[in-house]
């Protein structure tokens, strides 16, 4: 890991995941969006509605990774305990935020909607936060430290990573190649074991393709240094030929 | 968590999901199959594919729960480092495993696939590990302590739940009772919140149902005790009707 290498951890949290009621599509879009901008998504952990568990990995997490992002659990409801967790984490109180308040109260004017308890939760943010807004839903997400706390519901998350994006700092983007082989990826293992040894800077991927009707394996090579990249793209694409030929099959129109 | 609560971790093991590159399903199926079999899947944590990562999840989950599963990097290419992780995890070999390597040698004699080093890295298996075969590949997955090693490829990794589900203890089952509300979140909150205080044993989820033209909330009960269980449900649907007369709106035709 290189000193120009920021990292990310993602912390989702909720009981429906983890019943399975719910099937998490935010950490397919965080990996992405991590990506896109050259940071290194290095864990994600998925817990409970328990603050225990909350305070815990978020700990783990902010201590050893660059950024840290949860989602999930900020709404209006008992089970919304995020903001109360992380509160808890950093040790700062979880006060009515005058100005996340000012912002759902405008919301909820326009809307003819009640200001009660239930919905004033969602105006509590940790001491020294700053907030997150987002186009879709006027309940604000926060950054507490390296940690930006944003909701579950994915139309909302994605909305609140385009707010952060510019307040990210990207590392040194990663490129990829992938090449494709018409045979099983124990044929070439070997082969590819010894360039992955001679390009350590080059990390190389096997990904078999199961259920296509024949047998097929991506190799995909992720590096920073893209004249390192083609290099290593070049040495495997020889490889992956010379496996064809000793197979004695053609190479797949789709192969390079 | 009563005496009888049987719980689990999942590890998911790849730089494919972190990357984005791969959308996990495994996640979804893990904690579906866990609800069925009345088993309460806890935490899941997703990790790249580092030796020491890998072995610190997967310790730090089979001290935590009843039974550990992990998905991914069991196949043939250098990348393939789960069995190494865990056979360092719990301080053992990893020899060749005879009946392993018979039922590979017997697909791929089968298929006329050559045997060569990289396939055979499929047959190591740590001492003492019992396996876990599978309908769909000859490559078995392998049962540890508490840990249960599956492929990532996701029929693979269904094939092998299939195998260990009888193999598994479940816990008291769990049901669950969805109540649908056309009022948001903020509107039921604090009454919501009342009658989890009322029924601790019967866990209150509320989730916002976004995008779909209307503001409706599900809230989903949960109890592995069925009179509680119809019990509270009694009271949030009396509670959700009186939501919808004071909003001055009928129920959704959907509810109940």
């Amino acid at each position: 890991m290189s000193a120009d290498t920021i990292t990310a951890g993602l912390l989702v949290i909720g009981d429906e995941i983890l019943s399975g009621r719910t099937k998490d599509v935010n950490i397919g879009a965080t990996a992405d969006f991590c990506t896109d901008l050259g940071i290194e998504l290095r864990e994600v952990r998925v817990v409970s509605d328990e603050t225990d568990d909350i305070v815990e990995a978020v700990n783990a997490l902010r201590a050893r990774y660059t950024y840290v992002f949860t989602t999930g659990g900020i709404g209006p409801t008992h089970d919304d305990i995020t903001a109360d967790a992380i509160a808890r984490a950093f040790g700062v109180a979880l006060p009515i935020n005058p100005h996340a308040r000012a912002m759902l109260e405008a919301r909820w004017q326009q809307t003819g909607t009640e200001v009660n308890a239930a919905r004033l939760r969602m105006a509590r943010i940790p001491e020294g936060a700053e907030l997150i807004v987002n186009s879709v839903s006027a309940a604000p997400g926060f950054r507490i430290g390296n940690v930006h706390v944003m909701a579950g519901v994915p139309i909302i998350m994605r909305a609140m990573l385009e707010t952060l994006a510019p307040t990210l700092k990207g590392g040194r983007k990663v490129m990829s190649v992938t090449v494709k082989a018409a045979v099983g990826e124990g044929t070439i293992g070997g082969p590819l074991a010894a360039l992955q040894e001679q390009y350590p800077d080059v990390k190389m991927g096997s990904y078999p393709q199961m259920g296509k009707g024949r047998v097929m394996t991506e190799l995909v090579l992720r590096s920073s240094d893209p004249v390192r990249l083609e290099e290593a793209a070049g040495k495997v694409r020889i490889m992956v030929t010379e496996a064809h030929r000793s197979a004695g099959i053609a190479p797949p129109d789709e192969a390079y």
